[in-house]
């Protein structure tokens, strides 16, 4: 976001882990406690049965025009399915989130791996938490919203018979997230080409 | 539908109304239970404060291009304030729901008045049953997902604990909108002009 108006998440998992929830809190984390605009949408359809889901946000500190994901700088995948889906489609300097407790095959390339469901469960002893997990580790990554909002979204959407375990999670996908360095990523393809001239 | 393969629906009220999650199962229902293509969307931003929501499902019988609203065929609205910033926008075959217990302007034309949060309150003893109500009220007025398709929806997206009582506040709904007939609207203003030649 310092260099560029919008920034654009991806989340796909399967259809019991939370992925429209997590989305519809980072999109309200930034929209509504954070000042900052937002989009956040999901598709459904035949194709999408079988356990597949995904969810997007669009953030801006301008009006959004174009409210759909075109290129994602995050892509957070939950599952398998989900990462072969969308692994093809990130910006050139974005990166993957891979849920490797779920997911077997991971990707070369700017990757990140995090075992968001062991995590979860560690944490909360529900894997269904690897949502807000994950909530953590975008927040630890991208560092356009503070904490707080996040939290203040996430106190706002869940029930509250479950708000103390959720923020758990949370707090534990943040801690998960300050253990990964974004600059030992690979370098982006186009930076690659520049360096080989 | 019928005449249509695109069908377009905008809720919107305030904060805690429950907009965001009745989109949510409407598409849902549409796209996951009833084997119709689906797309749901909400946008944040700092105009949305003070109490303002809005969420908005298109369903079509194909794959979904454009996936936002441009013209709803309905409008649900459970705010004054909603109301007046959609009012304009919907198709001229389209209609308004308006929730009378909330809204105290409401305009002329190819509007349905309920009582929707008194019903909420009524049925439930909780005036957040209104999201509920609402879907009850849309499902008995479109007939393009079946009323088990719209169950199936509510029951995988709400806690549990408050199945049954979402069921309830949803049944109420539909029989509310039993009692409209949508024949007795004003014709669309194209027909009134088809009409005056």
């Amino acid at each position: 976001m310092t260099n560029s108006l919008r920034y654009e998440i991806r989340i796909t998992g399967s259809g019991g882990q939370g992925v429209v929830l997590a989305s519809i809190i980072l999109a309200e984390a930034a929209g509504q406690f954070e000042g900052l605009y937002a989009a956040q949408s999901q598709n459904y359809g035949p194709e999408a049965r079988g356990g597949y889901s995904m969810a997007e946000v669009v953030i801006s500190k301008e009006p959004i025009d174009y409210p759909f994901v075109i290129s994602p700088d995050i892509l957070v995948a939950l599952n398998q399915e989900g990462l072969n889906r969308h692994k093809e489609e990130i910006k050139g300097d974005g990166f993957i989130v891979v849920d490797t407790s779920n997911v077997v095959h991971v990707p070369e390339g700017r990757v990140i791996k995090i075992p968001i469901t062991e995590i979860a469960i560690e944490e909360t002893g529900k894997s269904m938490a690897a949502n807000l997990v994950s909530l953590g580790v975008i927040c630890g990554l991208i560092k356009i919203i503070k904490k707080t909002s996040f939290e203040r979204a996430i106190s706002a959407r869940v029930p509250k018979a479950t708000e103390a375990l959720n923020l758990k999670a949370f707090e534990a996908g943040i801690r998960a997230a300050k253990k990964i360095k974004l600059s030992k990523l690979p370098p982006p393809p186009s930076e690659e080409l520049i360096e080989d001239l």
